[in-house]
């Protein structure tokens, strides 16, 4: 196992590429999904079972860390790894993001930003520097800058301002990030949909040094043709030898988009959220298991998926105990929803490397253009 | 395999008992702790996971699969066991008893019991004869006569009244089950805390003739010295020859009195209901994950469990999961309490093969006794 961390490319089609990088944790392939494992558990899921849908790394978040069990009691215990029995490399958030989204009384200054938390009203404060204490004592493999991320849509001055307090805490968190070998920290890029604002914070972000790039920002309400024209340009603001992450990405097209954009890697809480709520992916689209038409369904998910899920059980037995609220169903299709999810990335892997990336994405989307298979009818 | 029941006794040492029932499905062997699947699953567990514990035989509720997904639509599916994915035996129960604690509007008469649904108010039937229909629809291995047990206290003629229907029920049972090879039909004993009632309860069931039998209407508010108090006569009415199983029992010191007094099976919600309520059982008591107590505590559960909650996990996390709330929590305390009753089983086959059951009930008891180990104070 590398002492270092490292990312090489092993081919590119077009814009899209594949490669790995290397941690002393072990290898994470590109394009890579990471499931998200917000309070040190991925919902629904033993990690040895999110192993086995192929990933290679997980997504935790310093936010609801930091709140509960906190950093210091994780330290305390070993770390994040050994704490959630999960070997293999971990990256954190640096908090910023759920700050706006989940916490009370937030108050932003230049220093950071204080704010109340959202289980117990318990006041809090992060800053860059201790938003790196916290991923330090998490033992986290890749940490990301503590950034600011304004919605969309916002006025451009307000995403420049904000841009620059962000490239600012870059330099700040690069600073108290330290050296760490064997550990990457990220900086992330921002700018809002504004082409000459995204390229000024990647020269912040470069002349800084990172060992991998984000592009923030996005997926934050802007829409997908949105998301897709700024990933149409910003990628190629960063180096190309460095990791490029489009944080909180999404959708199974959206991920097929930004892998055809360059990027490399991705996080959502989609496929483990929509496994409990019913939701369910397959190349053929979305299957929504608490419609009565599965009731009586003796068929898989998907007969070509290999997960438990599609394997032993039928549409009609999902649908029961969804119906019933078991905890097997959010289980068992967030079981599915991952093994999809990374099947997806392997399939882009090898089409890059085959340099049939383009063939790979009309067949994905003919595929999923045809629905759900046809309901039983002959009950 | 055999495609025949039966039962066979290995071994005695005062009234207890060990053996195996041979089922076309596999051996249970005995005494055996049934886990229970209310609604075609062990909640919060995936079958293959209860298995690993050492579950030979899972139990079935009527009442609940009769509603949902309904009994016919399981037999169109192939059967409980394919619908749910356990290949070895399943005990279903007959549904009367959870007709009486679970539905509304109830209405008992010698035809059986009608009754409105706790799911959707929709109005049922049970009687001796459409139990017996529904058992088969789901296929069960090991099928229960549908009888009526009263709650305890009770006063006299009610139970013998009660007690002389059930019996009358019990014959219903047996004609309506027919002739079914490799699969069972269990009597229920009834007459409360009456020994003479216990006693032509026996004979009348004996009478019939079933493959085994159950000391029924216990485990039903008597307390724990009531319910031994029955036990050390009622199991002497019954056949040695057959299983005696002692239905909706209980916490482990009840499970080692039972089995002490001659039990063969047992079957309670506790370990898995527990667990996702925080009460885990190790050899030193009952813990309470909830407590502050283990926020900080590195240690396992208990040092000597295999089981991955053991293994894997401290005390830390699975306070911190429990807390926070996560399906983990649930996931592993189950597994962790299903592990432990099918331990607590094994050690008492093995004591009663080795002749030791008396030692190791006292070591059981002195164990206990100590209480669960110090809390960490060093932090």
């Amino acid at each position: 196992m590398s002492e270092k961390f490292s990312f090489s490319l092993n081919a590119t089609d077009g814009m899209a590429r594949t490669g790995a990088i290397s941690t002393p944790r072990g290898a994470i392939r590109t394009p890579a999904f990471m499931p998200v494992g917000t309070s040190a558990t991925v919902k629904a899921m033993m990690p040895e079972s999110v192993r086995t849908t192929g990933a290679d790394i997980l997504l935790g978040n310093t936010y609801h860390l930091m709140l509960r069990p906190t950093a210091e009691r994780i330290h305390r215990l070993g770390g994040l790894h050994k704490f959630m029995n999960w070997k293999r490399p971990i990256l954190t958030d640096s908090g910023g993001f759920q700050v706006m989204s989940l916490a009370g009384l937030r108050k932003l200054t230049e220093e950071g930003v204080t704010f109340k938390s959202h289980i117990d009203g318990s006041k809090h404060a992060l800053t860059p520097e201790r938003s790196m204490e916290i991923q330090r004592l998490l033992g986290s493999d890749i940490v990301m800058c503590f950034d600011e991320c304004p919605a969309l849509p916002s006025d451009r001055d307000r995403i420049a301002e904000s841009m620059r307090m962000s490239m600012r805490w870059a330099q700040r968190s690069r600073d108290a990030f330290g050296d760490r070998p064997g550990h990457a920290l990220f900086g992330i890029m921002q700018g809002g949909l504004e082409p000459d604002l995204r390229e000024e914070s990647a020269e912040s972000l470069k002349d800084i040094e990172f060992d991998g790039y984000a592009v923030g920002g996005l997926a934050v309400g802007e829409g997908q043709q949105s998301m897709f024209d700024c990933l149409d340009y910003a990628p190629n603001f960063l180096p190309k030898d460095k990791p490029r992450y489009l944080m909180g990405v999404g959708k199974p097209d959206d991920i097929v988009g930004a892998v055809k954009r360059g990027i490399d890697m991705m996080d959502c809480v989609l496929p483990s959220r929509s496994g409990r709520t019913g939701q369910v992916f397959t190349r053929y689209g979305v299957i929504n298991i608490k419609n009565a038409r599965h009731a009586d369904d003796p068929r898989p998910l998907d007969e070509i998926c290999s997960c438990p899920a599609c394997s032993n059980y039928s549409r009609a037995y999902l649908h029961h105990v969804f119906r019933a609220n078991e905890m097997i169903s959010g289980m068992l299709l967030t079981w599915h929803n991952l093994t999809y999810f990374q099947n997806l990335m392997q399939e882009m892997r090898d089409a890059i490397t085959a340099g049939s990336f383009k063939d790979w994405e009309s067949n994905f989307n003919a595929v999923r253009a045809q629905g759900d298979v046809e309901p039983i009818t002959n009950i």
